[in-house]
């Protein structure tokens, strides 16, 4: 059975959503997606780092579009993997983790993976919103989510995605 | 640089003596490391799975005589991974990210992963006390570390090795 390496911030967890609300909430100014496009998230809101390590940030993220329901069905047919680089901010390991328990309870511990770098990671296929991720897997299928911070660079090697239907119809089928 | 998986209970951190200590606190007579021999502590311990969700229980270990030295040198040489299956219980996630800053700050976030089944894991060498781990491994070098659960066992295709000693003697010579 493959083994598939599923990231969770920006592919099945909308943090962008969480950040765009708290500068709102701060500043009382909209940032659309627009304006993020080719931009990491610290270059775009000021406070980004303060956003990130406050409590809740993770724990509310909304869930991306469809994730669930494909992910469900991956399930059954491969050995998913969550895996997420959730030691940057070691506050979010607890949170990530009750995330995880609410919406994918299918998903059981033994299939979740806090890390750092994640060329640690011994899978076939990675579902990744980061180039420097995709670039040093070692498995044979790279999907490329896309996300405003990497919707003007060329996926290359890669196969980008836009939503998780699209992931079905290129793993499900 | 070739990377090395390094687990932390029972190789860097000494559960032993938490689960040795409590249980003689609790019950007031003493289990040496003869009684564990060849059993998992669940069979030796009644209270075992307590004493782990209890707080205090990682957070509060003793280190492995002699881990912090060579896991330095070894870090000088290798892409040095801590790798713990620590989502098991993931009340320990915070005590463990706490306890290895406190003993090993020179283990960089990127180098450390909580994860569930260690069959995610890509490296060139696995240092760990657990057959489960060491036989999924995809890597060609495996260590066993002896601890009582695993003294009567033969290693196999494993060496086995008694101290940290052994281990640099193995990697850094």
């Amino acid at each position: 059975m493959k083994k598939i390496s599923v990231d969770m911030d920006g592919v099945i967890a909308n943090v962008y959503n969480q950040f765009m609300s708290m500068h709102k909430e701060e500043f009382g100014t909209e940032i659309s997606p627009q304006d993020l496009e080719g931009k990491f998230e610290t270059e775009v809101f000021p406070e980004a780092l303060k956003y990130v390590n406050s409590k809740g940030f993770f724990r509310n993220a909304p869930l991306i579009e469809g994730c669930q329901n494909v992910l469900e069905r991956l399930n059954d047919r491969y050995k998913v993997f969550i895996v997420s680089a959730a030691m940057e901010f070691p506050n979010s390991l607890a949170e990530k983790h009750d995330w995880l328990r609410e919406h994918f309870p299918f998903i059981l511990w033994q299939q979740i993976v806090f890390c750092g770098s994640k060329e640690i990671i011994n899978a076939d296929i990675m579902i990744d919103d980061h180039f420097k991720n995709l670039n040093s897997f070692s498995g044979d299928t790279t999907l490329l989510f896309t996300q405003p911070h990497n919707i003007l660079t060329d996926p290359g090697k890669h196969t980008r995605v836009n939503t998780w239907e699209e992931i079905a119809n290129i793993l499900l089928t």
